[in-house]
């Protein structure tokens, strides 16, 4: 199918499948309800609600791509985290160079919306991704696809998928070296990539134009031995270089970056010297688009370069309390359903009051524990927090959190819903 | 809006938004799809896939609705398991009563699909949610709708909401009886609950219909403390009943059970002596639709009332093996996108070779941890597994399963797929 033009979103329906929703907005289009301006807390939206600041959206949109052109980083974004076209065209509109996906599925609803460059930073030996992909490389001479091959035996299946696919532009990819034993995908050793450089040189269907790795799986990792291994990424491309084997390929592509390391990335990067054509450094950090108040508060490598900025926490979640069955318990309507909950659960930052409208310190209170649909909440006697208050909480994980929702509210500091982000997972 | 019928659901269209359906099909209708009876295995679905045993399925709806009429009892699945409006179509076309939700969503979700009878198992004190409710209750006199109070905050502000929001038929309630000290919601004592009816009775927007509460919740959960609370259940009813009042409804709504005590309700609602108007002993289970491989396989009251017969695994999550990076290890392309990971991880099953096609038993192949978009693997030397092979797993918990897809193939014992179910999470 060709690509919906992005703007196409925007006259998507609002309806029950969109839970938080004002029900009264049902059958309004997106851009309409957006242009109302409504108020996320007296415009009819209901509980549980997850809203993403408008600003601080924003504000972490410009700092890490500001952040890759000062190290001369090229930067695709990872998709995974928000899945969101809308965010994706943000963040190309700011000089990114594509869209960094995990899986086939991702790079489907890529292409749905008119990406040109993807970087699929997983092996890929399903016949039926590899048929589709094989289709979309052919139909469209000017769209970029990279991903990654791990395993000679990895080759030999993307091979014979593709040739029995009839593909004719050979897929690029990149030879992934892995972050040391004990972890995640990659090739364990630079004679296993050598081998997997081999079997791809071997093929018509595949281009060898790389290395990738990431270094958010090196062991017991820590600043020196995520550099170390950074270092041995970048000998890898340099020897390969050597050896001739990027010769079908316009440029080099070195590839790493979660959302823990970009400075450690940065810096080893920077020591890439002149190969036999263009260094394409890519970096692929995804969570800072909405940042968050807990794993990657802790994380995030601003936390060791603070004079080059600090990522705002984007997403608040705002839940009702439906009881309080006694002094030291209350229970929101929000759970596992809207919620992240696999690193930290939420933190009970402000708590609007039902009567007054007025928002203060969530002082004495805390989430203790997720049910499918409840937030439980320990208050201590400080706590004021009655029926019907909304509680404002900050979340652990993004790519836990947006896909929980499929349309949330932009806000901006007033409360007022300016956009919406729709998500595909 | 008016609900739409359910054929609807069918007449949508396959695309990009529902991961794992096979590409090739972008633009048929679901129907159009079902009708081709493609393999999940050979049929173009892409990796993960989570598909639904079509046999499993049909076998546990019959089973619990025909335990539910042995035993006197009122059946409403909750909903918010599957959230699949064809899933709930099914369990009213066997006879259940209605469909139980958590949240107001829940409930739209519902009415957009015609559903006639909702029992929704939570206070409700949303000003948006509640003026909605009236909107529905005013346009369809047939609609029944019924939700809990635990508090006499909670009555007053429902009261409020409704009066604002010009209703004119009272919305039945029930005062929800807490499972105990430090349980979830629910009022604590019988005291409390009594003020909460007083509450309600002096309202013109609400109406008293019964009592409920959550045995799943009683501290230290055994048979005996779990019939002892529903003993405290079905005596507070009756106490309410010999008061006067349930006055003004046509029966005495009596609600408890999830997926772990049903055998107890049933024998405690069997105890139920005779009040002043028909009683609705009304069993809410869900998680029974899919049953799982883990949580419930383990707390499913049929372990203890064999005779009674035994829910099956419905649910079968296939992902690729996409890294083979050591002799110990190996990595598939299903991580917490896909696959629930809150109580248990995924147990690995079986394996479908690459090569072959053949399904061979996953001996010495251990799921031991999920990244957003990778399953950590573990093999013993004893494990036949290669780049490429497919690996079936079961799941823990339904709940945290179904929401993590927006259409799921049902599937034949031989892997025929002959269905699709939307959810709407």
């Amino acid at each position: 199918m060709p690509a919906e033009p992005l703007g196409q979103l925007r006259h998507e329906r609002v309806d029950h499948r969109f839970k938080a929703l004002p029900p009264d907005a049902d059958g309004l289009t997106v851009a309409e309800l957006a242009a109302e301006r409504r108020s996320l807390f007296t415009g009819g939206f209901t509980t549980p609600v997850l809203a993403l600041s408008a600003e601080s959206v924003e504000h972490n949109l410009d700092l890490l791509q500001t952040y890759s052109e000062r190290h001369g980083l090229v930067f695709a974004p990872h998709g995974k985290t928000s899945m969101s076209p809308q965010l994706f065209a943000r963040q190309l509109e700011r000089g990114a160079w594509g869209i960094t996906v995990a899986v086939p599925h991702q790079a489907r609803v890529c292409r749905a919306h008119g990406i040109q460059r993807i970087f699929l930073a997983n092996e890929v030996v399903d016949p039926a991704a590899l048929r589709w992909l094989a289709g979309e490389l052919d139909r469209d001479p000017d769209f970029r696809f990279v991903c990654y091959a791990d395993s000679v035996r990895g080759v030999e299946l993307m091979d014979r998928a593709l040739t029995d696919a009839g593909a004719r532009r050979p897929v690029e990819v990149v030879v992934e070296l892995g972050a040391g034993d004990g972890a995640r995908t990659g090739a364990r050793t630079e004679a296993e990539c050598a081998a997997v450089a081999d079997a791809i040189a071997a093929t018509t269907t595949l281009k060898l134009v790389g290395v990738a790795g990431y270094e958010g799986e090196v062991p017991d990792a820590d600043g020196d031995r995520v550099r170390a291994w950074l270092r041995r990424l970048v000998a890898l491309a340099g020897a390969f270089d050597r050896d001739g084997r990027f010769a079908d390929s316009p440029d080099v592509v070195i590839s790493a970056g979660g959302s823990a390391w970009f400075d450690a990335v940065a810096d080893v990067f920077a020591e890439i010297p002149a190969l036999s054509r263009p260094v394409l450094k890519l970096l692929r950090s995804g969570a800072y688009v909405s940042h968050d108040d807990g794993h990657y508060r802790h994380l995030t490598p601003f936390n060791r370069v603070p004079d080059e900025g600090a990522l705002q926490p984007a997403f608040r979640l705002w839940a009702q309390v439906v009881s309080r069955p006694g002094p030291g318990q209350a229970f929101l309507n929000a759970g596992k359903r809207d919620a992240a909950y696999d690193l930290d659960l939420p933190e009970a930052q402000v708590v609007r009051d039902a009567r007054t409208g007025e928002i203060r310190p969530a002082d004495g209170i805390e989430i203790s524990g997720l049910s499918d649909q409840h937030g439980w909440v320990r208050t201590t006697p400080e706590a004021d927090l009655e029926v019907g208050d909304w509680v404002g909480m900050g979340l652990s994980h993004p790519c836990t959190s947006f896909d929980k929702w499929q349309l949330i509210p932009v806000v901006e500091a007033d409360g007022t819903v300016t956009d919406f982000i729709r998500t595909f997972f």
